[in-house]
């Protein structure tokens, strides 16, 4: 395959994508940066069927694949980028290939992907915005390509559904996820075990980060708000970074009676970034965009400079307002 | 009804059980003390069912039922016991009649459960222990019935199938548990709401205990034990007592690394309540032999009497032991 710089990009049917697949021989899969579950079953399962068909496949990732996948994590094939058929799984914009971006980034020949916002940056693209994971969509696909489903595909795909949908928890779930779970658990893919990896099990230093942040917790508005601090220090001490740092903010909306989660995070000496989490009638975005960042109805955020003190008080009296135009009632207590 | 001793159980097919509902008018429902989601799912659904064979249906609980559970329960009927159809739904044992053992233990005409612990208190049983739930089994049920489920039934069922299935992450769950999760999912279940309240928000008392409680974190044998201790002082500050103090015990085998999760509940000045939660190749049931209690592979418990300093000094001494025992290698840090 030559190099191209694709205008256009087609959208296929499921039926096309299985054809496009059984028509190449010689596959690199791409999975994306800091990949999860869901992009990590997604790139192995196809890996796995594509084997049963003979065909000479390699999956990539541009960083390293957590320990913890290792169930259905194994080698694949030596194959040159030379020629290959490029397929990226669960990445919805070239940027997410983070340190692979400048090899494949342009050269994506199928993209099979869940996420709204894909970006169109491949040759061609089957999205399915309603699939909870891509994991349900290779599901399907592999239904259509006629695979013999086995154990070690079933756990792949089943992990990217678990994780991509807080195990069945979020509002991404349908009735049709629920279906294909149904179907994996013909096969030996010991759920429970699998489940307690991906959710009942955590770091020993984010544990330590909870444990800091907690002893910082904060009640104002009666309890309607919960306000969390992550300093730099604690960030240091513990080692957390990244996605780590942003389960803080859903600790932050988990308290009952609390409408408004407020995680304030340290990124420098002065600066800080707000993380808000609302609930009914409270809107994040609102407070997000009067604190001069933005967000969605539920989930928010903006950049905040000052004193932690100052910065604090800041937010406090935008929640405030908020509280008091929604008409939900407090004392004057902060 | 007179009252009966019953001497025999009758095990019903799923068929026999619709019928007698059919055939009967008037009928009490009783769910269990500190009811949970599957009781109160199995109780209400099953009223909700009834009432459309415009049967007097009353649905009894020996406890007050939890504020959380408020979007499927309503009011129900005024049925006398005299003549009433009494039901009980995933009661496994009279006791767990609570304050109402008296009074309906003896003389319950139907028990629909799927504990396999089940005493076989009642004149008919229906029993699926393969279920994950009652809530599983309520749905089969009505189908058979030819109930036409609505958006309250399905409501109620799928909070006893989440609730008990830790939202399907457990092992209990089967290939069928997800087929009437997608079944139920056709209805308007807000399914994202309701694992909200079952499973993202905790009381501010909790959070303040398991900040207490992460304070006292040890990690003794390379961290392949984890140590958590709750004292009488952290039970009175925080008002938490209960199934709250039993989450303690989930959080101590929820670090990676971690093998033998162990927490130490004060229950006395010089008594304490020792739980054991391991992983392969440890059996938490022999270390607790050994401190004179007792349980299963994987979670025991024991009670043990002294100082607490004296009292961590014992368990970690057998505990070490089981380490040895097992090949687990540590350094002799504890």
């Amino acid at each position: 395959m030559t190099e191209n710089n694709l205008q256009t990009c087609t959208m296929l049917s499921l039926k096309k994508t299985a054809k496009l697949l059984k028509r190449n021989n010689n596959f690199i899969i791409v999975t994306h940066a800091s990949p999860d579950g869901d992009t990590l079953g997604a790139g192995f399962s196809l890996f796995y069927a594509l084997k049963m068909f003979n065909k000479r496949v390699k999956v990539v990732c541009p960083d390293q694949i957590p320990e913890k996948y290792r169930y259905f994590v194994s080698n694949t094939d030596m194959v040159s980028d030379e020629g290959a058929y490029i397929v990226a799984v669960d990445i919805a914009d070239k940027a997410l290939f983070g340190s692979l971006e400048e090899r494949y980034g342009d050269r994506v020949n199928l993209c099979i992907d869940h996420h709204i916002s894909n970006t169109k940056y491949a040759e061609n693209l089957y999205l399915d915005a309603d699939a909870s994971a891509t994991c349900e969509i290779i599901y399907e696909l592999l239904k259509i390509m006629r695979v013999k489903i086995n154990d070690i595909i079933a756990k792949a795909l089943y992990t990217g559904i678990a994780t991509d949908t807080g195990c069945f928890k979020y509002q991404n779930v349908t009735s049709k996820t629920h279906t294909i779970a149904a179907g994996l658990y013909q096969y030996n893919i010991k759920a429970d075990e699998i489940n307690r990896i991906m959710f009942d099990t955590k770091s020993r230093r984010l544990l330590e980060l909870e444990r800091m942040v907690l002893d910082t917790a904060e009640y104002p508005f009666d309890g309607k708000c919960m306000v969390l601090t992550v300093t730099s220090e604690m960030q240091e001490k513990t080692g957390c970074s990244g996605t780590e740092l942003e389960k803080m903010a859903v600790l932050s909306r988990s308290v009952e009676g609390v409408i408004c989660g407020v995680t304030i995070k340290q990124t420098d000496a002065d600066t800080y970034k707000v993380s808000l989490r609302t609930y009914h009638p409270l809107n994040a975005s609102e407070i997000g965009n009067k604190l001069g960042g933005g967000g969605h109805k539920a989930a928010a955020g903006a950049t905040v400079k000052g004193e932690l003190s100052e910065v604090r008080e800041r937010i406090l009296g935008v929640i405030g307002e908020a509280m008091e135009q929604a008409n939900v009632g407090t004392t004057a207590d902060k």
